[in-house]
């Protein structure tokens, strides 16, 4: 029997803790060696060491200077992602890094050429190409259901805004939410995006203008294969998350709605009705979650090609910084324009 | 017992014939009188006859010209409808024009000055605001269902595409299809576009990209509330005409789907399968095309308001006309870049 | 061109009214020469002659022995319908008959036997074969699309109960409602019942069990091909009216649900609504009931059988009885325990 | 921290290794201490020892000897359900029994009399009212959404007929599949059954009529509280596990689908095409498996009462073998006929 694959994670808060738990409970062959955060509670070094963990500590360094750590986990504030790629793969690890990277485009580049050089296998966590219905409509379309696409509809709708103060560290809308679906866009198109047009407003919360961010927006993605991409995206659904997607092509569409916690439907003097969406993103993509890992831990294994990648982490920055740029110059804004991608970064 | 209207039809051919067809098996108190085609034919006479026209004529002025008739209908080539529609005005009658009632915008404004000066109610035949699906967005909307308006998405896709002949003189996609869809935003955003954004392309029949069209169009309409329409075309979808919308709001989202000739679902090994949506206009909208008579001869009767007039045909082309140079120059038009639209046409 | 088939209609009530507007509106060929009823009112006849009839009458005998008349449609009450259609029948009429044809099955068996011997074409009302929901399951089992039918089940709801006056006459939740799912389950199978059970109850309306009625009532059939069949009936669905069925079979199963006003589907916080049924019979089955016609009429033009006929109208109260004797006495009754319809009546 | 409470399997065939599974991986502070199985193979044993069973043995005296462990789960053979639950009840363990107790009605009362003189807790494994589809029905229900519940529609189609080895021992279509739906009528309605009418056929495959045994059925359930439940089940639905309900009441319905794979839809030439049910019963109730245990556990630990019982075990095989003589007698058959249950069993 193969040995166990031995991980750390630095960042112990909520992605920290979703990546910790379904390692524990959901992917055999892999244990949590140590968790690291420098913020590190009781409670979440007793729910870590119920989850697993060999050890818990505050120094991140405790992973990187540990040889029997094959992998390791970077789920702490965006600002750290880059560098402590940089280190993880300088010590050898394969990284699973989240998003986004970094906001700054060539500190991504930077990272990546760190991660080239040392040969790791590097994923980002652009979990929803995991999720079990956005995998069906890149099936769907893989197998030539609908033809070649011509159109790809969005929609990207948060229950409820983040803080204000998340906001103004976050990139802001384009960076912070609408990254997942710029990466959707790209792995469901299977092209690279050409050009940005970006229509925003501040609908929601006028604090979020005042920060300046938009909590609305509608963004028009030109694709080098001619498909020609729409994503709508809200800051605030009253009726719960609201993730779908249709893509249109010579041949038929294939679209999808949200989960819902039942099929329920009752048909009273009030009219029909069923439920809701799955209000929280943990509620709807823990299965992904679980599937990102499950993939990046075979590549470990099998030597494989990890799903999404160094670019895909560059790239959907990229277009974000072209879509905020759009939207404040209001203009058609290309991505050559943002930064040279054609650098063998892919 | 009231009087019976008598209408007179110019335009014998498929439009024509649809509203003599309503007129003559669901609107009780209307009766066609005359009816005028130049390349009128024996089957159309008879057909004609059959639905009670008292007469049939290769003339139009006999409609003009008789004192009896109280509403012409005008169904003739969209280049005859601004002339024909200022005659008929100039005779008192009231109008029902087809959209549009003209490619120049300034000959849409000539006519607008003439319907004014001579005091006649003056409809134009954008159907889709009358028919069931379409009518319950806007009732949910102006209920306060949703609250306000952040979001508009209408998809709008043809079963197969005109002949390119068609497309040469229609004046192409923006003003021949899509021009549905900019009538609706209007109508159910209840506010008026500032600024247009239309990315499109040719991915149909590249004949028509010949023709100097396009057959696959998304377009952002900026709308003076703040609310933000996007617009998907396409020339065909192969499994029927597709017709949507949703609207999205500060207290929830209301959409509509197509119909289908039956609920029918089949479940089998190759999966769950329920009709495609209804695959012709004519099917999908009969109903729509009788309610927009019914209220417009409502209006005349009562004198109250049409429901749909002048301006509302002139700013769908002027929306038309920027899409259409959106697309050429490929950033956003602002309307008052296209004409003056707020010389006291509404 | 063909005359005008001239009809007569014996009864201008809620139905009769019903096959008055739709010979008017919706079936071209077809004119109404005289409309009879016994309490004929001001209002009535002035509707009746909008509709075109020519002549309005309290005498029936106006009818029956006009030559001009080639087709009577008996909308009377029910205890009138077998004198009525001997009558027709003998003075050489078609007769289209409303169900049921008679609550006693030896005065059905009489019609139907001077039916046979006039050699009339004789159509019972199942309005419902020509709804295009049940239409679209026939066609999809006889298309083979679902294999053999291994069970049927079918809902049959009102929006609210009749009065207990009707009850007390109308034979029964069997005889004036279930009736109908009888006819259409034999419709589906394409096949005769042996046997029925009836578990009944009242749960909507204590007066209905005082009047010697069930207001709620499921009734397993089993046919002579194997298949079993259950219906469940209820006096009263808040939400609208209930028709729906699902076959299952060897290769699949088909279901239909009902039709709404619309396809418009509300999320908000409440939850996602989308509409009742449509509520009432009218609003169902306007199409099913011009359809019957359309097929009648065509039978009597060309010669063909009609789509449902005297047999139909037999069985069906067969049924009724076996239901209503199998509920009061708790046992499978066979249908041979009724009557003998082997009797050369098909 | 609360010690972990230690559990026995016994037998460790597909639905003991259901149950080690959810133990192992989704419920925290329970642990598997030894597993037992007479036909124990080594790949089970490494199976379960991964799963962190701490000792794997042919004989399950090791559990019912071990005083350390706490309850036991007995997944063996039907037949040995009832001396295996009285053996581990004697010793003092709570039971976690799977369906049925027994074949033979008075041994599963001799065991209910041993569960009640030992005190301990003993579930019976109806899984699926932990169901998240059928739980939402049974909440709509206790909430007042649908009023009383008057008919109850229960559809249960496996994807395909089990050997017909098993059918010959299982006690047939009644005993082995139905009686969960028996169950679940008996939990939706809140009521006893009173009277059984069972129409059954074979139409799926003539062994399994040779082994006298029916593979269709259709089943009345007439309730203490006047509820009529109707249950359609089948042995083969090849479009995969067709599990639905529909409560209908006094205000409004409620009802439930199938889960699918994916929410995806296709739209091409051929229709809209949707995903079939998932196919096995696993994949639909697995998250069932893991709450019956949740709340199995919680019972344990707080004293609380067991959500499904030894006279859920009983009286769902005692309508059971009502409807198996229903079937064969072709007459309602009365529950006090086939056994007294009003013994103080419950």
């Amino acid at each position: 029997m193969a040995e166990n694959i031995a991980v750390g994670i630095i960042g112990a808060g909520r992605i920290g803790q979703v990546h910790a738990k379904s390692i524990a409970y959901e992917i055999p062959g892999v244990e949590i060696k140590t968790v690291a955060d420098p913020f590190l509670t009781e409670e979440i070094a007793d729910l870590m060491t119920s989850l697993g963990a060999k050890r818990v500590t505050r120094d991140y360094k405790e992973i990187i200077n540990d040889p029997e750590i094959e992998a390791v986990f970077i789920c702490s504030s965006t600002d750290t992602h880059s560098p402590l790629s940089q280190e993880a793969c300088l010590a050898g690890k394969h990284v699973f890094c989240e998003k986004p990277v970094d906001l700054d485009i060539e500190k991504i580049k930077e990272t990546l050429a760190v991660v080239k050089k040392s040969g790791v296998k590097y994923q980002v966590g652009f979990n929803r190409r995991f999720d079990h219905n956005f995998a069906s409509v890149k099936a769907a379309i893989d197998a030539g259901k609908i033809g070649d696409v011509h159109v790809l509809k969005i929609t990207s709708r948060d229950p409820a805004p983040p803080p204000v103060e998340y906001v103004k560290v976050s990139g802001g809308i384009f960076y912070d939410m609408i990254v997942h679906d710029f990466d959707m866009a790209r792995f469901l198109t299977g092209s690279e995006v050409v050009e940005v047009y970006a229509a925003a407003s501040v609908r929601v919360d006028e604090n979020i203008g005042k920060a300046g961010d938009y909590d609305t927006a509608v963004v028009t993605l030109k694709f080098e294969n001619g498909a020609i991409a729409v994503i709508d995206g809200s800051r605030k659904a009253v009726y719960g998350y609201d993730q779908r997607v249709e893509a249109f092509g010579s041949k038929g569409s294939v679209a999808i709605g949200n989960d819902t916690l039942s099929t329920a439907v009752i048909s009273n003097e009030d009219g029909v009705t069923s439920e809701k969406p799955k209000y929280f993103f943990l509620e709807r993509y823990m299965g992904a979650f679980t599937e990102e890992k499950v993939q990046f831990f075979d590549a470990i294994k099998n030597g494989s090609d990890i799903p999404v990648g160094g670019f895909d982490g560059l790239i959907s920055v990229v277009i974000a910084e072209a879509a905020k740029r759009s939207a404040a110059e209001n203009r058609p804004v290309k991505i050559s324009e943002i930064t040279d991608i054609d650098g063998g970064w892919k």
